[in-house]
């Protein structure tokens, strides 16, 4: 690799952190939204493994480390603004979100105002992540 | 509407924001991400067409004020932590990206580490935006 793909993303709008959606590859499906700080970055282009920046632990989140939930990259894009990273992936399991369902939107508005729940989960969360809940 | 689709939304986590995605309902594409603060999502699920918070105009940003380049939700969804909001839109225009582009992502990583522009512009921005630039 000749070039840095770093220097095209803005870390420092976001305090550090860009905001990166995975894609889910074969279906166009949105899976999940998190954040990638410069070395998740680097690590996800490195070894073609989603790699994000928990916020809540504050520390490297290699997706799917507890679950085996892995993503594949298939292909990373960037907007004009170089502060979101597209990620299209292949999601190991199927599912991405730590409720146990396939993408972590779930929840549609209806014309009540309220939301409906249009998926359900396809793996127990209690089982594959244990006790301590999401990874 | 009875109930207050805001209030499953966790505008504190992102100071007052939350992320905000728009993709093609017809075609899945990831056409642009930008942010929402309360008053913009209450205006775009009250009126079906999207408004944004810009964060560098600090202003309610009603996408396409100025192009005529307007966002029709087709349908909304928010993520399991309330933070990011799935917009599925008709895209008037065909474009939503300030390049002119149907998407802001069209910058794709290469493996030599730098990015391939994969999309042309379909207007000229100069002409759709005026002298001022974008929208």
């Amino acid at each position: 690799m000749d070039a840095d793909p770093s220097s095209q993303l803005d870390f420092a709008k976001g305090g550090g952190l860009v905001t990166a959606i995975a894609q889910d590859d074969a279906t166009g499906e949105i899976l999940m939204v998190a954040f990638m700080n410069a070395e998740s970055f680097a690590r996800t282009v490195e070894t073609g493994e989603v790699h994000y920046w928990s916020r809540s632990r504050d520390r490297l989140w290699y997706k799917g480390e507890q679950s085996g939930n892995t993503q594949r990259v298939k292909s990373m894009y960037i907007d004009c603004d170089g502060d979101v990273v597209l990620l299209k992936v292949e999601q190991k399991g199927g599912a991405a979100c730590h409720t146990g369902r396939v993408s972590c939107f779930f929840r549609r508005l209806n014309e009540a105002g309220d939301y409906d729940v249009v998926s359900e989960p396809i793996f127990d969360p209690a089982v594959v992540y244990g006790r301590e809940g999401r990874e």
